[in-house]
């Protein structure tokens, strides 16, 4: 195994030279401008990463990747226009920069395209690729429509919102992972083991990103600290407040989640510390282990060495503080 | 071999099998919605009958054709986005009986459904069928792209028109008759033939239609007579004329072609006398009876009884002559 840079820029490298400019320029150029924005390239590594595990080479594991981080930059594309956010990685996003149409279809073709990588594969695997692919490309679009309905809804169940984070973004980290163990050829049981590993790692991932979006350092966090409050969106820590909050705890979120001050600080800190003193933050947390414990479980049950084990681990335990 | 109708009634059958309403409703509805407001169910009822015409069942051939037909209607949806159309087969577009966000979203779910389909077939013929059917998709979106580009060109080739039919129409219809040639698991050269025997007759049934856009009898023609010449669009007449017409005919068409007037009767009958007076319109008919031809000379070399070639002429015949 080697340092999970050495794969990063092994990916960045073959997604470089399989996207070279193509006729018609309006369609082909979008797509290399969103593939060139950089970002963390998280799910390609585990891939790449997971076939090694297995003992199988990360280079086979090369177009999987590639048609998972396709595929993501796809619903980056499309979720753009959805959300009408005119910026991505701090640069302009694509319909932003062109337009919605070209938006809509340079991510068609996205799309398309993602397919296509496994068609270097030998039938059986390309079936089984394809096939988890498909699935797991209508599970994001499954997620998504739950994330645009939750919006309009006054309520929104923990278990409901527990699948909506499933849909949108942990199943795709579990279908790199058991992508790179399905071209490593190991058995079905590891495949299974790992793909639940990046579930629930996934899970984890998601409600600790709804917490740092209160909670986190303005210097480390990505985004802008209280984002979601600003939105009035339904995240874990709201959702938490409302189930287990007392009555007058809800109200006042009720009433913080219906205004959209121009100056959001002084809503931002009442809607935080509700959080925390109806319980909801210290709620949240625990989930957060709750599911990277889980996951992490799941690693004893895998038919690999101690090593290999410890290295899922440790990268589990850094995409947790944020470090991958 | 049976009627049309009846592959075109078992195809329906079949599809409205495979939709029934899944949660969550607001991604499922619009897909339901689109593909059940009818149309000729052309091109799942040519890979159908292409499986029978090769000595294969037609049952066999019918989740090809599914996946043929979700992906015309999904690009119908976003099509319909691009071009901001309110009306779709006389009643609403999706876009416009939801929103811009739902057509993109179930239209995205749509293309993936699409390759579900094919899970249905061993790994080879899955392989075969989704490596035909990316290459083909990525085309439409192509020719989409080609046909958005001529809109703000002045000039438009020939050759690059026609390969934007091809594309935008032609490869799809070939696409689904080689799909049921090999679903039928005929050799390679039948396939091909095929391919090649859908792709001129799309060419010539697109030219067809620029040329009844204009001169079709307005009792029997599905849409607006004239729409092309109101909308400016650069059809295969417009092109014919611009490059064999005279410098007078050239510039009357190019100031007609920079106005749209309110009452559009006069403009569209000055543009159809130049494209009958320049010699477009006999040209135009000249080439749909070329690409009709050349279809039909490809039948002859398929390794098939003369009963099928026959079926398949006049399957043609009747698709030229629009009542199929």
């Amino acid at each position: 195994m080697k340092p999970i840079d050495f794969y990063r820029s092994e990916f960045i490298s073959y997604m470089e030279s399989k996207f070279v400019l193509r006729e018609p320029v309006n369609l082909y150029e979008p797509i290399n401008y969103i593939l060139k924005l950089g970002g963390k390239r998280l799910r390609p590594v585990l891939a790449l990463v997971t076939a090694e595990i297995f003992d199988g080479s990360y280079k086979k594991a090369l177009d999987a990747a590639l048609a998972i981080e396709v595929f993501h930059n796809f619903s980056l594309v499309h979720d753009d226009i959805m959300d009408a956010a005119p910026v991505r990685r701090g640069k302009m996003t694509v319909h932003e920069k062109w337009d919605t149409n070209t938006g809509i279809l340079s991510g068609d073709a996205m799309l398309i395209c993602a397919y296509q990588f496994f068609e270097n594969y030998d039938p059986v695997t390309f079936r089984e690729l394809a096939k988890l692919f498909s699935k797991t490309a209508l599970q994001v679009c499954e997620g998504q429509q739950y994330d645009v309905d939750f919006e309009v809804l006054e309520n929104v169940a923990l278990a409901e919102y527990l699948k909506m984070i499933e849909y949108k973004t942990a199943v795709l980290l579990a279908a790199a992972m058991k992508m790179g163990a399905i071209v490593a050829g190991t058995n079905n049981q590891n495949q299974e083991l790992i793909y639940q590993f990046g579930l629930n790692l996934g899970i984890a991932f998601q409600i600790q990103d709804d917490y740092l979006d209160a909670f986190g350092d303005p210097k480390t966090f990505g985004k802008q600290v209280g984002g979601d409050i600003i939105e009035n969106k339904k995240t874990y820590l709201f959702i938490k407040a409302m189930e287990s909050g007392s009555a007058v705890f809800k109200k006042e979120l009720l009433d913080l989640y219906s205004i959209q001050p121009k100056e959001p600080e002084d809503k931002i800190e009442a809607v935080k510390s509700i959080f925390q003193e109806s319980g909801a933050s210290k709620a949240t947390q625990e989930a957060i282990a709750f599911y990277t414990e889980k996951a992490f479980k799941i690693l004893e049950c895998l038919d690999i060495t101690d090593d290999k084990k410890l290295i899922l681990k440790e990268f589990g335990e850094n995409l947790m503080q944020r470090t991958v």
